[in-house]
């Protein structure tokens, strides 16, 4: 044992989990060991030997037994790099996707795990990007509007198919006899809890902005489930759980079970559960209102905190204790972000251009930055919509799509490439915008994620065209630095840990020193463009002209 | 001397001018050369010695000269190439770009070949594609709105910075002194024709389509010019002519000077000069309304015949005796086709293609377009308007610029490519449209020019997306093919040709037997894809939303 003492936090991402060890007085990351899932994403045929059982389009899945083995193979390699003694790990929290959830007996076993029903898709872990339910999602949302639930409110006027109930109505609907063999139906992260602990407890984040759950009001009424489905009446109680524990809290202690898979001390605290997104706003130093945090890769995970509850268009979702106790917690997003980059890189980029990068030996999206970096705000002409993957807020409307406006002969694949990067902080200034008439405010914008490092040029653009200073968190795994500070948090004080997130944040998150402020030439030529933005998302986004709909439309009929 | 007569077309493009002998009796095409102009574009520095004289951006100029040497090299050449008695050589008919001028001396010397105007660019040829007149342009149709001029609606209300007028207000306005120094301001096609006939006789092509000539009005009044500038007040009858000839009218016969440098005999006879698109008509078979002849390129020249005077919208011209004697031509345009396809295929394809199609040793246009031809109408989604370089016809708005949309993250090269054939090809239905909705029929369309040949597809979504039948020249060289019909003309039956310009085209011109003709199921969903590219082109195009224009005035006030 030694003075200094340490947590761990483990994020349990898509294709592999991390375990990062983290001094607890300084939130120094002191060891990462990452573990790629030997089952990955499932989404062709399940994992199984024998007669091959294909997936359906839309599908994703995951093995249980990848997040098991996550726990059995980081930590004691975090352990054994560092030569840290366990004694001096006190306290550990995780983080996951969501909503990723399972089937599970009433001792914690995954149904995927029983023979009976190892060969039934319904059986295995539903991935945050199992996209299937969309019918259930629909359903969901026509009874919620019948029926005038208030709740819907909470989540900008239309819940996804990529969250609990949808993805529970479509075991229900599909696989009965899964629905009815499944005594838990629960998140993957309480589960993971469950199987550190020992323990049940559920999460206030993913009950809050996946499930429908609120602080004040719990969960919808039997009426609703009632007429969703009859079967669903009792869903709650009878699968789920009432009790809601608030992030923050400890859940338990490490079994002895869960400290030999590990090599850490039984007895060690363990936190309630987390979702990677919202465990990453005290790791990028935010505990209070005012400074939106934007966790930036493939899309953009917007989230403020507030005072109290405001209804603002388009939002994800909005959760009291869903980020920091005792505040209420916002989400939005925006679908298409690094991914529409990456389309562009992938299919639109000239010869020369792939030979120059190749021959410098830099990336092409480097290329793309050095070249559009040196151009002036509307320099190329172009606007974009960044809808290549629909508009999550505020729209709420997957089926709008990709714009460009502007094109003529003389334009570059890098004059492209900025209207992109333009287009997506235009598409966050929409948000902002909407949080702020709605009474919340956003003040200051703070990065995690890929994008932020590789993109000095994007940092500057976000900044001008939102009008605010833009800075980057330090850690090199939010995350999981995260999920190590609520573990700190969960260990307390007298054991060397912290009695609040406020005090793990004020010690162990850390901001850059670079701050990419907004320089004012620029902002009054964006604030120019982004009334023209604004003019076309409006216009092709609100009902005005349903062209990108009527297209979709012709062509489902086509093909 | 024996029983089988030829006759010879001329025609002068941009970089190079080019022979074809033609036998007289079935228009077959025995013989090509072709002349690359010494000087070429001359659009940096006069080809001179000494101290360079450079130009300012959007000049481009010609050398006189080169137009010789191609009646020099061009005209022995096919003479050596076939052994034809040059006694069998009946008629001589040439085309030329236009509006292509030059100012000369009252003998026909340019201003240019004289040593004390070489080393002034406005003494040498203005190129059609001279565009830095846009100020006088400007001013012309200003001053012609002002005064309320009837003769602008036979332009679609707007004259362009290519025509003669604009280019000639330049010479005045830049260099007074070339414009006193000119007794003879002439299209670069009257001008050859006067070198092989000795006689100056301009042709109602260029005079109509781009001098603001008509048949039944001829020149627009002296208060207007002098308006314009008072130095202009006279300029028709000091530096021109308003003794206009009709086109299929014999200008003269061969000079003993030109016999001398074409190798054929003096006396021959020689046709009024005429345009490359429009002499390309009847050599496209096209002699009465209803056919729409298109001459497509980097951009498309449409012409169809009329039995009147209609104001079609955004038309580049009305013109009697301008295409066909006795008849009506009108000609629309769209700036950017083939431009835009080779912008595409120079900037937005993938690694992976442009190595497939090296691999296959296959044109990336080739690998594009077999990718693309799989595909069902309306399949790929997306939806573009084709205004890379601007609109011609009917919006006459050089400030529009591209539009795509319905991109997702799924979209591939061969979809963009298909989306921007389609919209080409909307424009043209657009055009069509305008023409029937003015009282001029369009039943069917004849293709010409480099794209038909090479792109089947193209031509199929022609056909479906106008609901026309679509066919093509048969000719290798249409415009020296039609050159060559006006050649027979001129030299009429007694001597082996033709009376009139129908009898040519009935024994001369010729189509190809493939028709493209529309597929009822694909025109019922291009209607519907039509219809909206129509609302967008009505919404960008008519002013009710000017981002556009706001995006190029944003890009000028920045670069």
């Amino acid at each position: 044992m030694s003075d200094r003492k340490y947590t761990l936090g483990i994020d349990f991402g898509t294709e592999s989990g991390r375990s990062v060890l983290v001094e607890t007085r300084t939130g120094k990351e002191i060891a990462t060991s990452i573990y790629s899932y030997e089952n990955g994403v499932i989404d062709e045929k399940l994992p199984l030997d024998g007669e091959p059982v294909q997936l359906e389009p839309e599908w994703a899945l995951q093995d249980p037994q990848d997040y098991i083995r996550t726990l059995q193979q980081t930590v004691p390699d975090v352990l054994t790099q560092t030569g840290v003694n366990p004694e001096d790990v006190i306290g550990i929290g995780i983080d996951f996707t969501a909503c990723t959830m399972l089937p599970v007996k009433g001792d914690g076993t995954p149904l995927c795990n029983l023979p009976d029903y190892r060969r039934q898709p319904h059986a295995w872990t539903k991935l945050w990007k199992h996209h299937a339910a969309q019918p259930e999602a629909d359903k969901i949302n026509a009874t919620a509007r019948q029926l005038k639930q208030k709740w819907l409110a909470r989540y900008g006027g239309k819940i996804s198919s990529e969250w609990f109930f949808a993805k529970t109505l479509q075991i229900l609907d599909e696989a009965p006899d899964i629905y009815n063999a499944a005594d838990r139906l629960i998140e993957a992260a309480d589960w993971v809890i469950w199987q550190l602990t020992g323990v049940e407890k559920r999460n206030s984040c993913t009950a809050g902005y996946k499930a429908m759950w609120s602080k004040r009001q719990g969960y919808p009424p039997h009426d609703f489930f009632k007429q969703l489905d009859p079967r669903l009446e009792n869903v709650i109680d009878q699968k789920m759980s009432r009790s809601i524990y608030s992030i923050s809290e400890k859940a338990g202690e490490l079994t002895a079970q869960a400290a030999e898979w590990t090599g850490l001390k039984a007895g060690t605290a363990v936190a309630i559960a987390n979702v990677d997104a919202h465990v990453s706003v005290p790791a990028a130093t935010v505990t209070e209102p005012g400074r939106m945090v934007m966790i930036m890769g493939t899309s953009i995970c917007h989230m403020v905190l507030g005072q109290e509850e405001c209804t603002v268009e388009g939002m994800c979702g909005v959760v009291e204790d869903g980020i920091i106790p005792g505040l209420f917690g916002y989400e939005a997003g925006q679908s298409g972000v690094g991914d529409i980059f990456a389309w562009f890189v992938n299919n639109c980029i000239s010869d020369d251009y792939q030979r120059e990068a190749r021959e410098r030996e830099i990336d092409i999206h480097q290329l793309l930055e050095e070249k559009a970096a040196v151009q002036k705000p509307g320099q190329h002409g172009l606007l974009a919509l960044d809808w290549w993957n629909g508009n999550r807020s505020v729209l709420v409307d997957v089926d709008l799509s990709g714009l460009l406006i502007g094109a003529t002969l003389g334009t570059k694949a890098e004059d492209i490439y900025r209207a992109l990067i333009e287009a997506t902080a235009y598409g966050t200034r929409v948000i902002i915008e909407a949080f702020e008439k709605n009474g919340v405010p956003v003040d200051e914008l703070v990065a995690c994620g890929g994008l932020p490092e590789k993109n000095k040029m994007l940092m500057q653009i976000y900044a001008d065209v939102t009008g605010r200073n833009f800075k980057i968190s330090a850690a090199k795994q939010t995350p999981a630095l995260g999920s190590a500070m609520f573990g700190a948090v969960a260990a307390g004080s007298r054991a060397g840990g912290y009695d609040t997130i406020f005090e793990a944040a004020r010690h162990m998150a850390r901001l850059k020193d670079e701050v990419y402020q907004p320089i004012p030439g620029n902002q009054k030529i964006y604030d120019r463009l982004f009334a023209e933005y604004v003019r076309l998302h409006d216009y092709f986004g609100r009902g005005e002209n349903d062209v990108m709909k009527t297209l979709k439309q012709i062509r489902d009929e086509v093909s």
